[in-house]
């Protein structure tokens, strides 16, 4: 994981930059060699492709099913949300507005040129936008659906596309069209509503944590990065390699402003009309590119089991044809005693490549794209008993000659040994680069790239005393693009000086550069 | 299922109008009164409400995993379609023009007269088409990724959201935005493609069979109601309860024209450069509406257990609350010994309705959601040791005491037997709805709603003989709104003459009014 002292002697990579070289490139690079996604022709917008798609299944499952036990059901609302919904909230509709899709016409027809255009007999009384997110649409079905407090908590989570429209696009990180999860709650009392807010957080937490191997901060963020209508804006905070951070998930507590906007009013359990308090959370595609950059090494992806779509692929190798069926045989047969066996509740996923390429090719496929296990097995190995085990969080070439029954029987220990190394190893990183600062000085220091010889690789965590005025912030956000994180939500009470201006602090924040 | 003799002494019914009433008024009661899903503010576009979208959530497991164990992988593709792309096929545009959503602007500003609009400095250079469909946008994708036949063949399935304007919407059958899932793939030969196309189309027969209970009619499609651009398009039919048809899903083979228009071409064995063969296939949230037409009755929804978010329900009976948590205890003791046996492989659905709501009114609004099994559970059934089980297939007093223990053992074997009697029920309706006809006024008087006494129950299922020519294929379209619904795939060679011109003909075609 190291980025540092690879100036001697470099083994040749597989991917190409290497992270120390040109990281932002590296990235692009990890990207197209696990066939994860690509950009479309449409600008902004990506395919993702099924590598990348597959993981992106495994996270919506594994969500899902933490979503339901904390009491959530998914439903459906509209793709489109009339502009006069959007201006319903005035924060809300400013903070979206530069991003917006919008859709003017229901009808095609061809010109005087001979071409199609928009139909101008079909123009749309009131232009429709194409979700960027949902509070106002959910909010006036909300407001149908609420008569009484006995009609409350609302718990629901929708899947779906949103539409922010984006001029720096970035594979995962920042595309016009995403996929996410957003939640939308409705609660009777305030204290309800935050709990939920800080309850979802918790399940962003964990799933970081158990799922993706990924350690987060977790806190609120400053008014300055808050969502556009919320009263907090909760959120979780990767670091990846280049030593940026992430913000790799959000639950806003949105207070009562919503429900105004929307009337989402009931009657209280005193009789009085009340508006209901509100609740809005979400991750999206955006975890596969922080997954990528937290895990991924110069020969390519590196994938927790947990959210790999194969956690074991085998290699049958033949190079006689007279062989051939004999090997494909013992692979299926060691993938059938794999496949029975159980990786956190399910069966393990393993397959079978039997294309056919080169091995050393099909081997570094598989590296490329993070497999978390190979497995050779080849005519010789079918007589000694054994197959020969590859782990993708050691060496490419460090094998392992292992019985089948043996193999069969550890897998699940070996899946989980990795799948916790990559959760170690992240955050010794983490922790290696996250620093308390306490002078301006050493806080320019950190974060200047000039003093750097690598621009693209950053400072890191600064846990750093903040007054909590937002003078200070933008003084660091303009001079050194460093923003305000979190406020860790387990920050002690600490006397200090706020890092910019000198004065009386009584906690540290987090701050860094971000993605 | 009888729609007929209910003129005396009809219980009163949870559901007003009855079918026998007001068929399509009884549709949207049984939509509201399972709350399954609503109308939104915008127009055509629905909100699929939880146990809506929890059966749709079910329809995706299992097709899913159909389509997995058939070798094909999601991905996901941009929502958005350049206008020049969907121009690429010409009879596609054609077919797809009139109803497309279209984006124009890629922000909002405020205007003059201080309320936001789209703004004009971010008029889009080309207007984005909402997909309807994603043959043109994925067929550009896969024109990069096809080199060689060693590329081929490519098996991907999207699922995803698509807009198609409508003009008279109806929650689930026609909805402006639906929810459904599009495979598309491309292969090396014609014939590979047709297999694939079949092979879907047998996919979508087997799941509506086993998973929905719905026996479906398979053909192909005549010229006039084929996809735009397919070559063949088959289809599966069912009958709904009024006996009209609808399409429940379909399958088309592209022949070579997406491949022509998007450029999909590779280097054949031979050296040659040629065009790839490609297929798509899809089914909607519109199962939806076809599972209620085909299985609901006076009382409300009917859910297949295969499809069924809850497939047991349990209702603690606890007039005193003295005795509740007893009660709750022993309802929650018996649900876990339903939750540990297995249906169709996974653990049995059960949820404890513990509302504090009459117990008449709780029974009723399960009754309406259609949850197969519903157990009553109170202090004296605890007491002797007994609970009291109800199935929504048979009458909603009918009701049957068993012991906890024996119930849980037998909870497989009562959801499958529900699930089958559903199928058979709904066979013997379509097959006493389904005749030959060989006579135009046979013909004319099965389809003509003026001789029955309800104008909205129609005829059923006609086999009657064609000619193969479109003019009398119009005149029945015409004259009675009856389309060919498909040509049956195993429809033998018979000698007959067109039901329109008396023209000879060698095999039977199915026709309907259709949703």
């Amino acid at each position: 994981m190291s980025v540092q002292n690879q100036t001697a002697a470099r083994p040749k990579t597989a991917i190409s930059p290497t992270r120390a070289e040109d990281f932002p490139e590296w990235y692009q690079q990890v990207v197209r060699a696990a066939d994860m996604a690509e950009n479309s022709d449409v600008r902004g917008c990506m395919v993702i492709k099924p590598w990348g798609y597959g993981i992106w299944e495994l996270m919506q499952r594994g969500l899902d099913a933490m979503f339901k036990a904390t009491g959530h059901k998914n439903a459906y609302f509209p793709l489109f949300i009339p502009l006069s919904y959007l201006e319903k909230e005035a924060a809300h509709v400013e903070g979206f507005a530069k991003e917006c899709a919008v859709v003017t016409h229901h009808r095609l027809e061809v010109g005087a040129d001979g071409k199609m255009r928009p139909a101008p007999s079909a123009q749309l009384s009131e232009p429709l936008v194409v979700r960027p997110t949902s509070e106002t649409i959910i909010g006036a079905t909300y407001a149908k659906w609420v008569q009484s407090y006995r009609d409350l908590p609302i718990l629901i989570n929708q899947w779906a596309n949103v539409v922010r429209w984006e001029m720096r696009p970035r594979l995962f990180l920042r595309t016009a069209e995403f996929l996410w999860q957003e939640g939308h709650t409705a609660h009777e009392t305030s204290a309800e509503a935050v709990e939920e807010t800080e309850r979802m957080l918790g399940v962003y937490e964990t799933f970081a944590r158990e799922h993706l191997a990924l350690p987060v901060f977790t806190g609120e963020k400053s008014e300055s990065e808050r969502f556009p209508g919320a009263v907090q804006t909760l959120c979780i905070e990767a670091m990846v390699q280049d030593r940026k951070a992430i913000q790799a998930g959000t639950s806003h507590f949105l207070g009562q402003n919503f429900a105004r906007a929307s009337g989402i009013k009931f009657q209280g359990r005193e009789g009085r009309e009340e508006l209901a308090w509100t609740t809005s959370w979400g991750v999206s595609t955006r975890l596969i590119g922080t997954l990528i950059m937290a895990h991924a090494d110069d020969d390519g992806l590196v994938l927790p089991p947990r959210v790999a779509p194969s956690q074991v692929v085998i290699l049958p190798i033949s190079p006689k044809p007279e062989g051939r069926e004999a090997v494909f045989a013992a692979a299926e047969e060691l993938a059938g005693k794999i496949r029975a066996q159980l990786f956190h509740g399910e069966p393990v996923r393993v397959e079978v490549d039997k294309r056919d390429i080169g091995g050393g090719t099909k081997s570094w496929e598989w590296i490329k794209k993070g497999a978390p296990v190979r497995i050779e097995i080849g005519a010789r190995d079918i007589e000694q008993g054994t197959v020969m085990l590859s782990r993708r969080d050691m060496g490419a070439k460090e094998k392992t000659a292992m019985a089948p029954d043996a193999l069969a029987g550890e897998i699940a220990g070996i899946l989980q040994e990795i799948q916790d190394g990559l959760y170690a190893r992240a955050l010794a990183w983490r922790d290696e680069h996250t620093r308390e600062i306490d002078s301006r000085e050493e806080f320019y220091a950190f974060f200047t790239p000039a003093r750097r010889e690598k621009p693209e690789i950053h400072g890191g965590f600064a846990r750093s005393h903040w007054c909590g005025r937002g003078e200070c912030e933008a003084v660091l956000k303009d001079e050194l693009k460093v923003t305000i994180r979190c406020i860790p939500s387990d920050a002690p009470y600490e006397a200090g000086a706020c890092v910019v201006c000198g004065q009386p602090s009584g906690r540290r924040v987090l701050f860094a550069k971000s993605y």
